[in-house]
């Protein structure tokens, strides 16, 4: 499918992805770029690349596929860097949550480079780092990619084609339709699940006793709050707009629900929890 | 342990407990009490007891222990029905979410009858019926016990007994403690996935659509929201001033949030996910 394939950051997504790439044969060498000297070794012992190397430069020179798979703020950062040693037919994706203003930015640095293509692999962990990383990871998750009138159809197919080859549902959005989605459906519920659990932290005398008393709905409900706090307030400032947008719709919503408690409107309640249950039993 | 336990309500708890006191060997005899015809054999075939009856009174009578595994309305009303075939040295305990007014009114109900103790096993699925009962459904789970000055310490070791024969971890606590607590590791979760799925039922034009871009952390967050309304909506009411109170504080979160996000202060907002996450990965 590919000639050489150079992934930028070997975390969970990175790594997962190189596993995947080396184990379904989807190009001739995978090659990471990593940061730390000590990723080498570790990459290379979880088969996560043919080649790691430190230098970005000689990392994506002569590769047809670059993705990055680096926290969204630094993806234009390595991309300006890497620029000069991308070869006119490469295509350059990335795996970042809030596609905005991160496609403008990355269409204009690259425009007369090679070309671009913005990505978002709906897959990941709370947990961070190669270790936890599976060649498996994308199987049966949704990718977002986000092309827009500049990008090349032939370039879009091919990524396309590769997220496909991982086990994805590959689905096109603009980037705008993107982050409008995504901070319904992944950004809000995070400012949610880490809002429950503050609200434990603050309610409660002996907060661990409480949380500990929890069943397995807490526990899943607030699984992502043990996410990377930098990660998230980077994504969360990222994507502000529509992030206040939803958290506004939520406090409507938790607002409506409460005064029907307050009424005792059992009727009402149970029409609030069943719209809710209809949505999640279409969607199973 | 028991020499004839009585489980009233056959559904995923009673016929997981069923099931687990059988495969244990925690009674000589375990009878299950159902509504309808139906569900005799049904329960015999998921081996949930050792005799099934439509009769409450036939089901209880000689019965040392009998735990109400019905929905937290009915169980006065069938406490009430069994009364006059309940044991001297019976013990009546159940699996109601909420505590304050059931163990009054239980305690009432039974005083010169037998002995009752409150009983709350934080296991459970969004999902309801012995099909997917399982005598292993408590491992490793909480079961909240509320006995009071009127509880008879003999009753409450033996109900302690049998939870953790069932491996699980059995914690005492007020009926008042425990509804506080319980709003917020339980209710309040399920308020805010039920309203997390609401926003994006009102927000989008095609809901369904934008709920399939969802990775794992959307429907982990929102899993439970597919439980029962009438069920919840009765839980909600149950417990309502607790509930209120604990949604107000969820409010006060996000808006708290929400104002560090309107001034982009990533410190701040860093610290609001740092705090979330110590306290999950302190109880994991």
């Amino acid at each position: 499918m590919f000639d050489k394939i150079t992934i930028v950051g070997m975390g969970l997504l990175g790594g997962s992805l190189g596993m995947g790439c080396r184990q379904k044969r989807l190009a001739r060498k995978v090659v990471g770029v990593v940061r730390r000297t000590s990723a080498v070794e570790e990459v290379l012992k979880h088969n996560a690349a043919d080649e790691v190397t430190l230098d970005i430069c000689e990392g994506v020179a002569s590769a047809d596929l670059v993705v990055m798979a680096i926290p969204m703020e630094s993806i234009p950062v390595l991309a300006r860097q890497a620029r000069a040693a991308l070869s006119r037919r490469c295509i350059v994706t990335d795996v970042g949550s809030v596609k905005g203003s991160l496609v403008l930015r990355m269409e204009r640095l690259l425009k007369s480079t090679c070309h671009y293509v913005g990505g978002h692999p709906m897959a990941g962990s709370e947990k961070s780092g190669i270790a936890i990383a599976s060649p498996t990871l994308f199987e049966g998750s949704t990718c977002i990619l986000t092309p827009t009138k500049n990008s090349s159809p032939t370039a879009v197919r091919k990524v396309r084609r590769l997220w496909e080859a991982l086990g994805c549902r590959v689905v096109h959005l603009t980037p705008r339709q993107h982050d409008i989605s995504i901070a319904l459906v992944s950004h809000l519920p995070h400012v949610a699940a880490s809002s429950l659990v503050n609200v434990l932290a603050g309610s409660s005398r002996d907060p661990l006793s409480t949380v500990k008393l929890a069943g397995k709905g807490f526990k899943d409900t607030t699984r992502i709050a043990a996410a990377s706090p930098k990660l998230w307030a980077g994504i969360c400032i990222e994507n502000r707009d529509a992030v206040l947008r939803s958290l506004e719709v939520l406090r409507e919503k938790t607002s409506e629900f409460a005064e029907l408690l307050k009424g005792k409107d059992r009727e009402g309640l149970e029409a609030f929890f069943q719209k809710a249950k209809d949505l999640k039993d279409r969607s199973n």
